[in-house]
This record gives structure tokens, C-alpha cells and sequence, in this order.
């Protein structure tokens, strides 16, 4: 955690700031490894200083490399007048986690204050071995999960009986949670890409887009994979094939060095070319502690790669009415080829 | 739907406003029943106009009563320049969710802005007859869970078995989700008022606090329960004879008209005389799509209770590195006795 934390550090000098108010309760799990709804963690050149609630406090005083001051609940209004002592100098702070109320407290406490976005992110896009060996565990957790669903099956079973046996079989196979809540898309509802699973029954001759994912140690896993229930109309063979091919070229674009935006034409192009029209998403995202982090992988969106981001690449074919077909791997980019986590043949595999 | 919207019309006069840019999802959720990560409502005297992204337009378009727009994903920096057109004068913010980085976006687009805290979370506080109705819903499928719980034992379990058997029993029963994460507190663990369930065994002859809620609807319930393993200690049965008082005590405090602060004090007196010390935590809170919400019974927090709040009533004795009891009721207040939903008996039970 301390070269975490040191990350943070070199980055003073640039912000202007002698110190660094984190109080993104995910950024501060990132930087202590403590976890709670309500703690602050100032960073200093010489000090990492905690501070949380009587309820936190035992679990504070665990953490090891950092100080611990217990506050009151009102976390802004308790720390604002001990800021300049803490920091010695201007504080910058989170300016896409701080809101207005917090900020006017904070500014009453006579700090000067200077409003950063972004550096954390940034930092978490680069995942040190740790952080890759939890996502790995997850991704294998996730890759099961769907081996086990193909041999479970899905007609004649709900959406929300799919999603529910995932959770299932990914929690007993250890993961804490889900990372999020499952999509499960069957006959038209695929073709939306965020659908909200329902009480739908899985009939037979369908495509089903099913999405989702585990959660190890705080780290999330992200698949999506597309079964078919029985033969289908050649159009939706061809649009599985389409996206299969696309995902792999997006695969084959992910590399250190290049950049997300380039990894998405690329993929758009299959898409595009095959006549399915614009891939109407971004081709992926980054994933870790948040199930979307930087980078992304977006049209338009210039952000170059590098070795240990680890990305979702996953391109769809959305036919409104009718069918979704979307591919989604997870992966670690490198100066090669991408690490691929999510195991789970691409095929198009027939579930009954 | 439509009168939540009045009630928040009725504030605008109030608060200088001729309109509110309503932006915490949970609120948005509240007032249009919509279930976005990125969606902004304003509503005017006239108006109600929701505005998010392609990824949930479709689901937007199915609302009943209000306008949809579609915007860009940078919801602030795309409703900036359309603000003062759409509420026709200053527009009312939530300055306790909008950031700072949100903010100055908004304030890009020209409109007078009005800072507010707490307008949505007061008119949350009392419930509809539909919020009570999936609250009792919520904790039907808790209680349930208690009544499987005390069949299933605990000896023998690590804490987050229990968790996760929880889970799935309320899953199965319906429940959409858990309403957070359950703590099961086994012997000194339970001392911890918030500990995080590990894979500690449980023994016999211990006290183990059980605190879980089941989602519906998106409505929340909270119930703990503590359980003995075995014939206790002397000083441990009494904590828990001492904390059931507290808690029966408590519960006669609650009724429209009288105080949050004094419910706790009639609780927190009975610890203090049976020589317990003090209530180390506010005596209840709120809950409905929030966990927490208001209003809060707390010491030293002046909030005087309404015909159909929702509250918890849960006092807790803590004995650091013996055990803890905690005993908590989710009740809705009315002008007399307050409905207790919270069915589970709250005489100690012996489970091996």
C-alpha cells in the first residue's frame, strides 16, 4: 500500500498542493486497504492520516503505514479546521467526490483548497501484481459460473432465475458478491444493452445475451458471453459470427502503446463492414476496485494503453426487435498480446 | 408518482426557485419511479422533464407523467446551457450530491443556482401507502428468514455462512437483493457494532448478533436479532434481559409527536441504570430506498416523529471482547402504538 500511497505523493508537486484530501471511499480502500462508508485520508510528503468515526475506528487502528484520528460523523466540518495544521500548505482535493455541501465546510476551516479530477483513476489504471492476481481470481470464478450455466441450461427458466443461479454458483465458489447485477437478455430483449432481466421465460431458438460478473477481494471480474437456445435464423448466425470476429480483432488491438479509440474503430469497422451498422457502445473499459475505470476504450476518446490496464473488450450487434448478440473478454494489456481472464469458450454454444 | 412531484412543487416558493434539478438517483428513482446511474430530473410548476443518456432512453420513455430529453453522458455539462430555459428562472440544487466538478459545469451554463440540502430526504421521511407496503413486504421476508435461520443453526457455521444462508433464504423468498451486507457478530465479534463477518467458526455458549435486511421494490427492511449458543454467563443473559427492556422501552417512545432525541434517551436510560454505561449509538434511523434516511432517533438530534415514518429501534449493550446483544425492531410510527414489522420473537433463543 505505501508505494501506493507514494504514487500519490510524487504526484504534490504538479497538483501545486502540499497535500492530497482523499475522500472517495474506493480511492481510500485503494490507498490503506481500509474499507468505510465514512473516512477521509490525508497525504502528505511525510504522513498518511485516517480519519473515521467511533464505529470505523477499531478497523482503523488495524491498518498498518498510517496514522489514525478518530473524527466526528460530520467528516468535512471535523477535519476542515485541522486541515492547515495536517497539510501545511494548499489541499487538493477530489473535485468529482467532494459535493458543494462538503466543499463549503471544508472551505470554512481556511485551508486553501485545489480542486483535482482524476488522479486517483489514473493512478488505479496501472494494477500492481496484487490487484491482477484478485481480478485474475475473480475472472475464474466468472469463467466457471458460465461452464456451469451451460451445463444448467436456460429455456424454460426466467431471466431472473439465470441471474440468480450465477450469483449463486459464483458465491459459493467463493467470490463476495457479485460485481453487479447480471444482464440477462433473451429473443429481443438482447438487443438492449443494458436490459434489466425480468420474469421473461427462455424459449427455445433464441439468442441469450447473458453479462456478468464477480467480485474477490474488492475486485471485479466482467463476461459477457451469447448462447443460442436451439438452431437459429441464418441472419443471427451471422450476426454471432460478425461479432466474434469483431471481438477479436478489438482483441488484437489491445497491446501497449496503442490507443483505446483505435481498439474501437477497429472492432466498429467488422461490425460496419459486415453491414450490422455503428457498434453502439464503447468497445470496453477499464475495471479493478469500480466496475468501469479508466481506461476506456471509446470512440473519440484518446487514451493510450499500457501494460498492466486491464480492459473489457466487448462488441455487440444489437437488432431492435429481434436479437442481441455481445462478446466481452477481460483482459491485462501488455507489450504483447493481451492476457485473456475470462476462459469460457467464444463459440457459439447451444444451451438447452 | 405524480404527487411526490406535488410535494416537492410545493418547496419551490420556499426556496426562492422556479425550479429543482433533482440529481441524487435515489431521489430521481422517488419521484418518477426511473432507476438510472445518470439521470437528472427538474421539475417545475408546470414540468417534470427527465434527462439521461441512449443507454436508458428507452427505459425513460416507458415513464408515466414526465417529459424525457436525451442528453449526452456528461449529464451537468449537457443540461448546463439548458437550465435556465427549462425551470425559467434559479433552479434549486441537491448541494449535498452535486460535486464540486458537477457544479462548475452547471454554473457554465448561466443559470442561477440554488443551494439546498435535505428537501427530498424530509419528504422521503414520511411514506405513501405503496412505500409501506413494500417495506412490510421487505421485513415479512426478514422475519421469515429468522424463523429459517433459528431452524438452520449456527454452531458449527463461520460468520459468513450465515451470511450468505441469509441471502439466499430471502432471495428465494423473493427478495431482490440483501439491503446491505449482514453482520453476524459471534461471541467478542459482536462487541463490534459494525464488524465484518469472517470465517470464524461459532461456538457454543456464545451470543451471536444477527443484523440483516431484505430489499423489494427497492424498499428496504432491518431487523437484528442475537442469538445464544448455549447456556451464557450470568452477566451475558443479563445484558440481554437489559437490552430487551431498552428496546421495549424505546419502542414505547416512538409515536407521532414526540422526539427522536427523547426515544433514545428512554432507551439509553435503562443501559445506564442497569449499570451498562452508555448507548453507544443513535437508537434508530430511518429507512425506506435509503438504508439511512431520516428521520434519525439520536441523542442530541431534535426530529419529531410523523404518522408513517419509518424507523429502527435498536439499543445494543457492547462488552469489548466478551459479547455484544443488540436488538432492533423496524417499526412504522403512528398516532398511537407503532406497527411493529419486525416479527421475529425477541425473547432469547437458544440455536445450536
Amino acid at each position: 500500500m505505501t508505494a501506493r500511497i507514494d504514487r500519490l505523493r510524487a504526484r504534490l508537486d504538479d497538483l501545486g498542493a502540499a497535500g492530497f484530501l482523499v475522500s472517495n471511499p474506493t480511492n481510500v480502500r485503494y490507498l490503506t486497504g481500509f474499507q468505510s462508508s465514512n473516512a477521509y485520508l490525508v497525504v502528505t510528503p511525510e504522513r498518511a492520516v485516517v480519519s473515521t468515526d467511533f464505529r470505523y475506528l477499531e478497523a482503523a487502528r488495524a491498518l498498518e503505514g498510517v496514522e489514525v484520528l478518530e473524527s466526528e460523523r460530520d467528516m468535512a466540518g471535523w477535519i476542515a479546521p485541522r486541515l492547515s495544521e495536517l497539510a501545511g500548505g494548499p489541499v487538493a482535493f477530489e473535485a468529482d467526490n467532494v459535493t458543494v455541501a462538503s466543499h463549503d465546510s471544508l472551505s470554512g476551516g481556511g485551508a486553501e483548497l485545489v480542486p483535482t479530477t482524476g488522479v486517483l483513476t489514473g493512478i488505479r489504471a496501472v494494477k500492481d501484481p496484487e490487484e491482477l492476481d484478485a481480478i485474475r481470481a475473480a475472472a475464474a470464478i466468472l469463467s466457471a459460473a458460465y461452464e456451469a450455466l451451460a451445463e444448467h441450461g436456460l429455456v424454460g427458466h426466467t431471466e431472473l432465475e439465470i441471474v440468480w443461479f450465477l450469483e449463486q454458483t459464483m458465491r459459493e465458489a467463493g467470490a463476495e458478491a457479485a460485481a453487479f447485477d447480471a444482464i440477462v437478455g433473451a429473443g429481443a430483449h438482447g438487443a438492449v444493452p443494458h436490459h434489466h432481466p425480468d420474469d421473461t421465460r427462455i424459449g427455445s431458438n433464441e439468442l441469450v445475451v447473458v453479462d456478468a460478473g464477480a467480485r474477490v477481494h474488492g475486485y471485479n471480474s466482467d463476461c459477457t458471453r451469447t448462447f443460442a437456445t436451439g438452431p437459429l435464423p441464418e441472419e443471427l448466425e451471422r450476426a454471432y459470427a460478425v461479432t466474434k470476429e469483431a471481438q477479436e480483432a478489438g482483441l488484437g488491438a489491445v497491446r501497449a502503446g496503442l490507443n483505446g479509440k483505435d481498439a474501437h474503430d477497429t472492432a466498429a469497422q467488422v461490425i460496419r463492414d459486415a453491414g450490422f451498422g455503428e457498434l453502439s457502445h464503447g468497445l470496453g473499459h477499464g475495471l479493478g476496485l469500480d466496475v468501469h475505470e479508466l481506461p476506456v476504450l471509446r470512440e473519440g476518446v484518446d487514451m493510450t494503453l499500457e501494460p498492466r490496464n486491464v480492459v473489457t473488450v466487448e462488441p455487440g450487434i444489437y437488432l431492435a426487435g429481434k436479437a442481441g448478440v455481445r462478446i466481452e473478454d477481460l483482459v491485462i494489456v501488455t507489450d504483447s498480446e493481451p492476457e485473456i481472464l475470462t476462459t469460457f469458450t467464444k463459440d457459439l454454444v447451444t444451451v438447452g
